[in-house]
């Protein structure tokens, strides 16, 4: 049985295929900038709706298209999802520190 | 309830911190070389069965400790498993191809 590890791995591979699949273009192995924005707007509702902008996605859409080339791959998701647990781990540990200390 | 995506990131933090944890030292938000070992064999063992040689673990632990002090921190565990999970998805890339042919 795969760990709570290898899970979590193989769910950001199924979650980005999932997407990448789903507009009729000939690319299923990349995100549109359709695409993006509905992976966004379901598996991450909630940081989505942290930012005020309007313009959030086409923002990130930008940020993360390091080639480029309009589409996102891969590599270029799973850099979202780095900055993201990043952030919340950094939310968890000043949350532990005020815990420990109350 | 959080998406497939929210509680992949989620099983990135849980994890790190229940082997953070682990040994009786100060420092519960890095792993020491013994817990990165511990959570390696118990969460990635598909992985390091995979590799041959037994200094492995201390190979990657060189090879994360990006700031050289011996340990361990979310952001240097985190590049491990975007690392591991971009190989697999260039597997998964390659088996879809292959089974496009046949």
């Amino acid at each position: 049985m795969p760990s709570e590890l290898e899970c979590a791995m193989q769910s950001l591979i199924t979650v980005f295929y999932r997407y990448a699949g789903k507009d009729k273009d000939k690319d299923t192995s990349t995100l549109s900038r359709r695409e993006l924005r509905e992976l966004m707007e379901n598996e991450l509702s909630t940081f989505l709706k942290s930012q005020k902008d309007p313009a959030a996605v086409d923002k990130i859409m930008k940020d993360l298209d390091a080639n480029g080339d309009g589409r996102v791959d891969f590599e270029e998701f799973v850099s979202l999802i780095v900055g993201l647990s990043i952030a919340c781990e950094q939310c968890y540990k000043m949350h532990m520190k005020k815990m420990g200390k109350n």
